[in-house]
């Protein structure tokens, strides 16, 4: 049995969607995920729209509202039969964030305890076997193995085995598991 | 440098001496720390009167209320200019209390960094060397030392080294550092 650390935003929620989806109603644009490959959105926007993103995210309602990103449901619930899952979520940085999250995991993922949910700042400090994330900066000092979860911005970055969907975050573990026994 | 991971509830934030304040506030009674050692608060109360305790505890008002232990603040901004601080809450069980735990240690913690709150369940996820704590049961599968913070609910507990105030916790990671250096 290994333990799983698995990211909130962009890895099991769909924070990019909603996001482009705020931004193109507030500015009247139709920014697409092909637009912002390979540089992400905030750095693809001009420096003044920086802070209606900022405002947006900051918001309880934002993360209230945010879609499950395909796959996750199903492969998670399948892996917590075999491994032990904790969601760990950067949540300091946008201390709104916190209640609509806990929230958020409630309805989509009644399967994990509540009690496996990490809300933190720096993902180093958790003792696990894998972190599933889509900033790599986590991986640096993490101690387990990181897994890359695609995302427009980290398309450039090769250092960590990269899941472009969770079908494909199950196949890796699976392997890294069988290759580690 | 060690990493110190450090509860809140009844370590650094006096959450029980609030809890006795509410009860006998409630209840006309004159319940004191003395009336409840060796047994802890809820365990000393009548079944009937638990529902209150429980109701105050999942209240936003209750939490940010809170006094801070004595010597807490003093220490641990000595401590954390040799040692990595961490502020370890299972803030999961109270729901209630994530927001007004974030402001509680921005207001009276401003020193610590907001990315070493860790909300979380379980403790042993935490890779510290150090956990300073009132809940023996989090010691038994964390991985560093556990540092026993005195409390009424915990005096009958001998496994761990006991602190009965902050500048004791100071002495012991003093004295425990010294001898595994």
């Amino acid at each position: 049995m290994a333990r799983i650390a698995i990211d909130m935003d962009d890895v099991i929620a769909d924070a990019l969607g909603a996001l482009i989806h705020a931004y193109n109603n507030e500015f009247g644009s139709a920014v697409t995920l092909k637009d912002i490959d390979g540089t992400g959105l905030r750095a693809s926007l001009p420096a003044a729209h920086h802070k209606f993103i900022e405002e947006t995210i900051h918001t309880e309602e934002f993360f209230a509202g945010l879609s499950v990103i395909e796959g996750a449901q199903e492969v998670i619930e399948r892996l917590g039969r075999e491994h032990e899952i904790f969601i760990t979520t950067a949540a300091m940085e946008v201390p709104a964030s916190l209640r609509p999250k806990f929230h958020w995991l409630q309805e989509h993922f009644p399967f994990i305890p509540k009690l496996n949910y990490i809300f933190c700042g720096h993902k180093y400090i958790v003792a696990a076997d894998y972190l599933v994330d889509d900033q790599p900066r986590h991986f640096k000092t993490f101690t387990g193995k990181g897994i890359l979860f695609d995302a427009p911005h980290n398309r450039n970055i090769s250092d960590y085995p990269r899941a472009k969907t969770w079908f494909e975050v199950e196949k890796l573990i699976y392997k890294m598991e069988s290759e580690s026994s």
